[in-house]
Formats: structure tokens, C-alpha cells, sequence
């Protein structure tokens, strides 16, 4: 099993990128976004205020600027980057943004046409201030390529879904052992942690020694982000004060980083027998979601997806308890496109990979809401993820 | 021990923002920044593609408007908010930004001047795209405002600064228990998780069954974030593969969240009996750290702190090792200013909390980092964190 994506895939990304580049009569691109960083060259950061960006001209060396801290940080995981141009750190006697000018100075693109993600030059975070690139470099002429990247990402190659498929299995395991260690009266936070610690251990032990997440301090992200009992009506919460008790529906979840990669499972377990109305915000949860991955196929608008699982809500008649869409793009974001949303026309395509979980919340009671991660086909669609769905076996006694 | 800022606090946070609105003539804030909006209200909500804003009129009502999954989260965590208007999902059938621009009209605000800190009007994340909020409103006046909470977090007040020193403590246990649980043969990983879930269990325990994190999915984030042996001399290392090893460096670290606040906590410790090389670097880092530390003290320069400890690296010849500036504030946000940087001109003030984290880097062998929160006095400072810093104490055997 290929943990990562090799060298030769990388290269063939930038070359799809030069030839872009060719054709729109661009002289190098001027990347800053860090999803995009990786995608092209397998080297991660962590983002910070400090500047940072990739410069791949069209003919001459790729070239990473950023601050110093990662000057010795690049050429450790990629062999794509060929040259590494640093300064101290931000702000610096020097504003990091001029030193970028000098640098792209030196490579010869001072009154070049330079294809850029981001016009200021800089991703702003953390309290980060400065002028744009743009402004300092006012012969150059700067042409937006944001959408470039994001583009390339949409369909998956082989590989990447080689690797979306071993997070699956990761995932499935850290689930079973959320599912496992869910006990009345336990504190989610300690289930999350034990259960993300020994998925880490086991698969160190199957990886082998070899086995390192590439854009994680952690490769596995399991637990339940707060959504227990009656916050499991919050799709979004972060955190629950009490412990679990019987009676609770709760939202167990897990990603697993595999060379940058990573699925979504997500499963709505009862503790204890659940009660009528449980059972029958359950079964409508699941048809819903059935409805939908029914729909998944090459050439089908995004919003044919999410108008299946709306309109099995609608017969179910509960669609006044839906609070978002049906589902997104993944691999190497929490959320990408494309958005199986009721206003996105675009259509899906063979390859690409998306999350399916339609889900109704009503205050004060509950959340339902199962979340798998599906290969769109020609024929239809994969499922990656494959924990139980059914409410039997989703019920911890 | 108050585990959250009071709801008072967050009150007066508001009242100093309509102050400045009605000084600058202002009729709103719009606030992008998730942060911002966590200072203003205490409320926090995942950040995505979905735009989301806080609209604090001068006259009216504080207005989250976001996405509908965010609906009834808001009211749960805060009072501060006293109307949600949402959307149902991002792309959706209409743009949320027209929403957004709908909702500042029905707030009566669609031809005044509103303060902005983004005038994108939405944080773009995850493939997010739309039109400005500036475009949507052209009879409005927007007016940059991005640096209005920033600077009001500036200096601390005497509750964010007893959560910091709370935080201290809890950091104090998770980094004892990383070198306790730190062997030869361990995957650093492992160390990192079983630290983590200790400490969250003992603090649930300690601060009883109120306690949980505001931001954060986990309230204890310990670890050594890949910096293991050679992989020590990356400030930012991500991974290692291997696992630790005698004569390894190793640096571990800790944040833990009380009421959204976090301290940074840092220490370097040695495998087994240190080199004479090691202790020499250790001995260098150290005596640069306190150097900086003496020139902690309101009204100095913040880039005399930063020379303190470029001096003391220049005295034991190893400034060339050196790969970032001193240190950074922090409460909110893994950094924010002030920088302890040699390009800083303003001056520290009492209330401002910093980290103190000079550090030297050798490629191939390893790096020497400790990391302390200091609290800028009146006199001085204060150490707020306070683990041993003595190459004794942090010698593994």
C-alpha cells in the first residue's frame, strides 16, 4: 500500500499547471493557498502570520518563499521544490512583502505576467498586515488564477482515491471503537481521546515504521465534537458539558490523514432503547440518505442530489427540520466543492468524491445524521465508507 | 474560579465598540472575523465555507446572520446576541451575500456607514466564492475597521489574565506528563494523545462537570508536534516517523483552553545523559531566553526584547542558528501581536502577554526552544508559566 502520492503524480501536476500557463500566456504562478502548496508538491506548513508562498515559473526553478523556520522544513518532504528563498520572520526590519518583490526580482519576473491565487500576495492570518504584492511590483502585470488549483482538485486521481479508501478503514475502525467505549456516564472528550489514541497505535503497528500523517500533528480526528443529546441538534457544536447518559442520541465521527488525504464518516448512535420518535427521525434520516446516494452519478446535476434527500424529508414530514445541504467535495479539505446543494448546477463527474448527509435536527431533542463518503461512477457511485447504518446495530446498550 | 469572561465583561467589550462607532460617526460593525466575534460575545461557531458575520448597530439589535446551521447555536452560548437571521446553505439558490445584503436592509442599514473588517464581507474558506458585500450595498459607505478589535485585545484585563494563568496550570500537567510518559521506543503520537486525554480527564475532574472548552473540540492540545531528534532542528515540524531514541532532543509543548484562552508552554528535554554539544546549545537558548525575559517591561521596545536575545546568541557564537524572532502576544490566537521582533517599533505595555521563545536550530542535529508566557508589568514582568527550565530537570532517564 502506497501511503502517499508519488513523485511522478506530483510532477504531472505541475506540468498541467505549466501548460496552463503556456496557454494563457503566463510567465509563473503565484500560489499562496496551502491546500494548493500540497497538492502541487507534497510539502506541508503550518500557516501562520508569516508570508509564504510557491512560485513556479514556466521555465526555471520552483521556488518556495516564506519565512526562514521553513527553509530546511521544504526540502525534507519534496524533491519539486528547487529552491527555497527565505526571510527572518514577520514584521521584520524589511516587510516580508518586499522581500517577496526582491525575490521575484531576481527570478526575472519583475515585468513578467504572473498568474496569482490571492492579489495580496500573502494569506492574512493571525494579526498579519501588509501592502499587496501587487502594489510592489507595478510593471509586473498579475492575472487571477485562483480557480486553477481548486479545479485540478475536483476529480480524483487513482491514487488519491487509493488513499481516501485507506482512511476509510481507519475511520471505520476509530468509529467502532468510539461506538465501543461509549458508556454511560463517560465524558465524550475522554471516549474521542482514547478512541483517536489507539487507532494512532494500531495502525503505526500495520503501517509500519514508515507511517507519518503529512499535514496533521495527528492522523486521526475521532470523537464528537459536542454533539450529545440535546446538542446533537447543533450540527455544528463544539462542545457538551455533561456526560452521556441512556436516552442520549449521539453523533460519533472520524477522519483519518493518509498522505493528506482523508474521508468523513460520521454516525448517529442511541444510547440505550430508543423511544418511537428516535426510531422514526432515524429511518427518516437514513431513506433520505439512501434517496440521495440513489441519485449520485456522472452527469447528474449537484442539485438533483440534495432535492432527493429534501424531498424525502418532505414525505417523511419533516423537512422544517433540515439545516444544510446534502453534502460536499473532499480529499483534502474538511469541505470542497463540488456542494450537492440545491442551487449548484454543475454536474457531477466520475471521480469525484463527496460526502452524502442529508440530516434533521429539532431543538431540545436530537440530531440524526449519518455521513458517508461516496465515489461518483459512471454507472452510479462507490460507497468508501462502510460502518453499519442501521439503527440496530447503531444502538449502544 | 471563573472558567469563562463574565457576561459583564463581554457587555463593556460592546460598549467600548459602539463608542468608537459613534465617534466615528459610524451607524455598524461588521465583523467577519470568528474571533472578533468570540472577544465580542463569547459565542464561537465553526469556521467554513458559509459566510457568517456579527452586525453590532449602534442603535438596534447585535445580529449574528450565518448559516442556518448555526440557528440555534448562538443563543445557547451567548445573550449578547439578540437576533440570528440566516440562510439555509452556501452556494444555495441565492447567494448568501445577497442574504447578507438583504439583512443589513431590513436593519435599516443599506445607506449608512458601516464599519467593516473585511470588506469581502465573508471569510473565504474552502472553495467559498461571491461577489463583495461592498458591491451588494453600493448606497452604503463601508470604512476599514479591521483593526478595531484586534487592538482592543491588545492588553489583557484581569479576568483574561487569570484564565491565561489557569491555563498555565493545567499546561504545567500535560507537559509533566509528556516526560513522564516519554520513553525510549515510544511514538511520539502516542506520548502526545494519552497526555492529552490525562489532562482532560483530571481537569474534568478538578473543575467539575461545568467545565468544557469554548473553541476548542479538545481543551488540551500536548505534544511534541514532530520535533523528535534531527526533526527538533524544524520550528514547525509537522511529523516524525521514527519514534525517540537515547541521545534524542526533543521539544514538548502544551496549550490547553479555559474560556477561549490559551498560554503556549514549551520545553526542550534531552534523552538519556546529554552531550557536551547538547548541554552547550541548552545553556545558550537558556541564557538568551532570560535575557530576553529581563527586558520584559511595560514601555520598552518590543524589538529590544527580541536584540536581548539575539545578543546573548551572538556571545555564545550560535546567532547563526537562529531562525525566528523572540516571541509573539497571544490569548485568542495560537500568535498575535505584539511581535517581539527586531523590525517592531511599538512599545510593550502592562497587561500585554507574550510568549518568550528564542530558539536555536541545527540541521541534522537538532533544535533548543523553550516557550514561556510572560506577562508585561508595570515593573517587569510576571512568569505565567512556570515549568522547570533546567537541563537536569529536563534530562529523560
Amino acid at each position: 500500500m502506497q501511503l502517499s502520492i508519488s513523485e511522478g503524480e506530483y510532477k504531472s501536476r505541475i506540468e498541467k499547471v505549466r501548460k496552463v500557463l503556456q496557454r494563457r500566456n503566463l510567465d509563473a504562478l503565484y500560489l499562496t493557498n496551502a491546500t494548493s502548496i500540497f497538492y502541487l508538491t507534497g510539502y506541508s506548513f503550518i500557516s501562520t502570520e508569516r508570508p509564504a508562498a510557491l512560485i513556479i515559473p514556466l521555465d526555471g526553478k520552483i521556488t518556495f518563499i516564506g519565512p526562514e523556520l521553513e527553509r530546511d522544513h521544504a526540502p525534507i518532504k519534496t524533491r519539486l521544490i528547487e529552491d527555497v528563498k527565505t526571510y527572518l520572520d514577520y514584521p521584520g526590519e524589511k516587510h516580508p512583502i518586499e522581500r517577496f518583490a526582491e525575490f521575484l526580482t531576481e527570478m526575472g519576473l519583475a515585468k513578467k505576467r504572473i498568474g496569482i491565487d490571492n492579489k495580496a500576495g500573502a494569506s492574512a492570518m493571525w494579526g498579519y498586515k501588509g501592502p499587496p504584492i501587487t502594489r510592489r511590483l507595478p510593471e509586473a502585470k498579475f492575472v487571477d488564477m485562483a480557480d486553477l488549483v481548486p479545479k485540478m482538485r475536483l476529480i480524483k486521481s487513482p491514487a488519491e482515491i487509493a488513499l481516501i479508501k485507506e482512511s476509510a478503514k481507519w475511520a471505520n475502525l476509530a468509529v467502532s471503537l468510539l461506538q465501543e467505549y461509549t458508556t454511560e456516564g463517560a465524558w465524550d472528550v475522554e471516549v474521542a481521546l482514547a478512541a483517536s489514541l489507539d487507532t494512532s497505535s494500531i495502525m503505526k503497528k500495520t503501517l509500519g515504521e514508515g507511517f507519518e500523517p503529512l499535514r496533521n500533528i495527528f492522523p486521526v480526528s475521532a470523537g464528537f465534537r459536542g454533539q450529545i443529546g440535546e446538542m446533537s441538534a447543533i450540527p455544528h457544536a463544539i462542545g457538551t458539558r455533561r456526560k452521556i447518559k441512556s436516552g442520549d442520541v449521539i453523533i460519533a465521527e472520524a477522519g483519518v490523514e493518509i498522505g493528506g488525504y482523508s474521508c468523513e464518516l460520521e454516525r448517529t448512535m442511541i444510547v440505550g432503547k430508543p423511544s418511537a420518535k428516535q426510531k422514526r427521525y432515524f429511518e427518516a434520516m437514513v431513506k433520505a440518505q439512501e434517496a440521495a446516494i440513489q441519485k449520485i452519478k456522472d452527469g447528474v446535476e449537484c442539485s438533483e442530489v440534495d432535492k432527493a434527500s429534501i424531498n424525502a424529508f418532505k414525505k417523511a414530514g419533516l423537512i422544517h427540520l433540515a439545516k444544510h445541504h446534502t453534502g460536499h467535495g473532499l480529499g483534502l479539505e474538511g469541505h470542497e466543492p463540488p456542494w450537492l446543494d440545491i442551487g449548484n448546477k454543475e454536474k457531477l463527474r466520475a471521480g469525484m468524491v463527496v460526502s452524502c448527509e442529508p440530516g434533521i435536527y429539532e431543538v431540545g431533542f436530537a440530531g440524526f445524521r449519518h455521513s458517508d463518503t461516496v465515489l461518483v461512477t459512471k454507472d452510479g457511485c462507490e460507497l468508501i465508507t462502510y460502518y453499519p447504518r442501521d439503527i440496530e446495530q447503531l444502538t449502544i446498550t
